[in-house]
């Protein structure tokens, strides 16, 4: 039977610009010392450069200037998303795009390492950024005896607390993203719990999570192996911090992904994340998984803690103001919402 | 401060009868099929023999006839927890010995694949055996093209849950074992809650867990390493048989070990266990940890479920009556128990 | 200084059709059952299909119907190398291409599993195959109590022995694909000794190795970690074929790979791959090896033994005839030949 | 049928002494500065203490005082062999050993972090040490946040290269070492081309490599798994180091080992080592390699170049003076000499 869900998730827009990728997001820090050491010292990544307001910060195998950015500010909250075009000229086509929708739009210029970018605040209240410049930097994917951590190769996507799934994937998709995998109710009428959808041919450059929304579930960076997550749990511990450490290690039905999911002292959770797998043929199927088999999010079992379901980054808009949120009407543990 | 306890755990003992490791359990199995399933089809075992009513299993690398005996019966018990000694002419030693304590002693003759063994009913109400004679059979230990599962290599201990830390870890002592490290109270006076005790140079043949007892809380297999402990899990969930995953994977601060937790159909607990370190040397230190430190049981902070600490499996006396348990004086989550 | 071959490599086409990776192989084997147990009981590899005179086989986490066939025939050789495109109808605009190029283009229809094929004999003497539709069937990247093997998960890339590396590079260039590293002498004029190229976001779909050519130096499976390479060593050396291992384990200065260089019984070289990392993004930089440069090969210094650089598969020309091979005009162990 | 050969490596002899393990080597460097960079920053092994004249190394996992003194020296060579026994008392029984075999004794005491120390010249002429007093300091086995390298853990064995292995291993023997494996040719009479000699339950404390001796063919440090010796590969190679390796990594037949050899920037050769397995039970096997199978030094059959066969570090006397060599009777590549 072809329920409107499943039509939904098959659905395939070819916008007339180019998201490469999910790129950066810039998280607002209370404590940007405490939160340098979190990623700087104790995951390893490389500081590009930094300042007493922001710093900007890679993976070992990213050649351009930073793929995390943590700017002091008096509360925790996300300041931005940031997505990479594959051609400047695709922001006004973009601009034009979400004016259209009679979204906020706004200019920026001179970010460090970065050319200009626009920002939106999209339907779903979330504030993105499109770019396309950006200051290419030496890759350090060899530099085995300077790397520390896990360590940390790349970003690889962002994953979104949305509380209405089908909306929120219309709208991605009407980016250009697609489905790779997704998880429904078996009642009437199948409602999304969750949706994975890429542009670059892994699993996902953004997954929508039913919750409330809209915020930032977590951001996750990319490790070349399993190996490389357990050694992050034990330093974390060694250091003193497994406090950090909220779910896993695990495995995900959705995804294949070997994963941990770790709090940053403001309370922002990053996913450091791999194995995965290639979905880049046009014709491969969305995979759905029933909301009722346990192991699309914990292929092991492990049911993850309720923290992770309800505890969410804060997001802001253009002004810096938070965005107010809404209400789910599904919650993955019991379904549908009175 | 020298405590009673800190005095006890160094104590070293030499008994004039040489152990020189756990070897084998022989688990009452209430549908041999299903464990045999379970053992091999699942884990990967070897099976080296069997019949109706009973299975020889041994680890890949292990050239001895069995190091696990799955015998079928009415409802799930432990049979005995089996120990090799250096010299047949031991045995009658350790018999005087336990004789010397008042315990229930028998001879027993042709298991299959092994010789004379002494049983006993120890003080501390379990069924030991030690034996020296037993059929080498050939190791496949770089028989890599046929191994399946982690692969199972050997056994490694035996874990018992006991109601008196302080009395189950004499006892050991005066059986040659040398605690390596321990749990215990920080208030006063100081109580043991876990002990680690080994004869081979590992963290231990025999661990000791403050609980209900006697009874056996887990029996230990030995893997390469971290990498085989979650293929272990990601062939169980993708057989259908995650439930079988108890807890974890996880690294524990005691033992180093990385570790998981599974319960076979009948609920008896196997843990596959990797890493470790050597002991051997007569001077090495006790290691404490203190109960109120997360890191021992978890080094990564992972709470352990309630089940992990309050089930485990019966023992049978020697003419097979389930031995009558009491309950323990404190208890790792909540320290001493009124 | 920019050179010819740095300006080169930099060269960026955009063809109007659409290429999006390197598929599949059709080698012909002069046993298939020999080659069969090579590939699918030594190697795990799924056999999708298989008849007297073919076998279809895919890797673990593919759904598409294979990504290797083997072909009974008299002598070992290569049928074809094929490409698949994102929409069919880019099958005739490919076709009006290489005709315009003089070079011979036949239509296929019919091969198991797959719909209608172009198969050109490129301007190297390539026989090359582009296709759109092929069966889908189940992938299997969670099947992990049914794996086997490294396991083998995808089909990754091709490498070509090629004389002419400059006239090489600039033809696949023409079909769309990017360059992504190089080895080039450091003398003048500076000259091409090796290119890798993708479409895809890794590091290649097609290398090109100077060398006598057209051959086929070898094909390449992606792995999911190194672990699988070792493990592949162990098992082929433990069934007793060791000698089938060629080169390595190691790891690759270009692409980052860990990797094996295995011959098959017909003495066809198949690469056990993994590690490699992204790069999609339009700006990614070609990166550049100095033929001087031990690493480039071998990142640990270890040399490649002469059988790596001088052998390589025989291919057929539309006819099934053997393409007539030139030596290359220069030789990366001696740079310029004489 | 019982040869002379088969019959000696089954040999089991007890002498009135206690010889723990092999603990450490002192080695003489001629660039005290260049040989730690080598062992403290390329491999991060732990220096306990170090002056102008001499450093003191351990592992991550060891809390003794050293398991790897460098001294600075006029040229490179091997000062000593050090074994621990578990009882100082035992020191005085061998050298009353020694004596009665009419080879120079030495008590040496005041060794930084050490007791006092018997120092013999072996009746193969060997520099040999046994000792049981050392500092006992913090392990670092945990210290996941610290550790660098592969890292290493402890000290594993030594091996040395002998002209007579029938001779050398009857020495050993009576020292109380048991044989675990030998290689031997296949032709009338056997002879013996390797011996693995153990005292703790692994693979070996001591293996004997018939070639010219006495010398040192190599010490050898454990890891905890076999991403550890790429793991060092791959620093080695990034930091410009990659000429330190010599062979590997491979997998050893004989042991099971997972290794690597490199050369220190004085020509001393150290393995990285991992895997093994449990060998305490008394009649553990001793298992044959015939000289013939491939397999034995290299389970995958990559040849091992002519310099591990050929070079070795030169011992010391109990005055400092090198000790003359001879060369073997047979050759594991040509089997006998001429």
């Amino acid at each position: 039977m072809v329920t409107r869900v499943s039509s939904l998730v098959r659905a395939v827009r070819h916008p007339p610009f180019d998201v490469i990728r999910a790129a950066h997001v810039e998280l607002v820090v209370s404590d940007l010392p405490s939160a340098l050491e979190f990623y700087s010292d104790l995951l390893g990544m490389i500081v590009t450069e930094q300042s007493d307001e922001a710093a900007y910060l890679r993976g070992w195998e990213e050649y351009l200037h930073h793929s995390l950015v943590l700017r002091a500010g008096p509360r925790p909250a996300v300041d931005h998303l940031a997505f990479r075009v594959s051609d400047e000229r695709h922001l006004d086509v973009i601009a034009d795009d979400f004016a259209r929708r009679k979204c906020k739009i706004r200019w920026h210029d001179g970010e460090r390492g970065q050319g200009k970018a626009l920002r939106v605040l999209d339907p779903l209240g979330f504030p993105l950024e499109f770019f396309h410049q950006m200051q290419a930097l030496e890759s350090n994917t060899q530099a085995f005896h300077l790397q520390r951590g896990a360590p940390i190769l790349r970003f690889d996507h962002v994953n979104l607390h949305v509380p209405d799934g089908e909306k929120a994937c219309a709208l991605w998709q009407e980016l250009g993203f697609r489905v790779t995998e997704y998880i429904s109710t078996d009642g009437e009428p199948e409602q999304l719990t969750g949706v994975w959808l890429r542009r670059k041919p892994t699993v996902h450059d953004v997954a929508l999570t039913v919750g409330k929304g809209p915020r930032l579930h977590h951001f996750a960076m990319w490790l070349a192996e399993p190996a490389g997550v357990t050694r992050a749990c034990d330093q974390l511990a060694a250091a003193g911090h497994a406090h950090a450490i909220e779910r896993g290690p695990g495995r995900h039905g959705v995804s294949n992904a070997f994963f941990v999911y770790l709090r940053d002292p403001d309370g922002h959770r990053i996913e450091l994340y791999t194995c995965d797998y290639y979905t880049g043929d046009p014709d491969h199927p969305p995979k759905r998984w029933s909301v009722n088999d346990t192991r699309c999010r914990s292929f092991w079992g492990t049911r993850a803690p309720d923290s992770w379901y309800e505890e969410s980054s804060t997001v802001l808009d253009l002004d810096g103001r938070v965005v107010d949120t809404s209400d789910a009407r599904v919650d993955e543990r019991s379904e549908v919402l009175a």
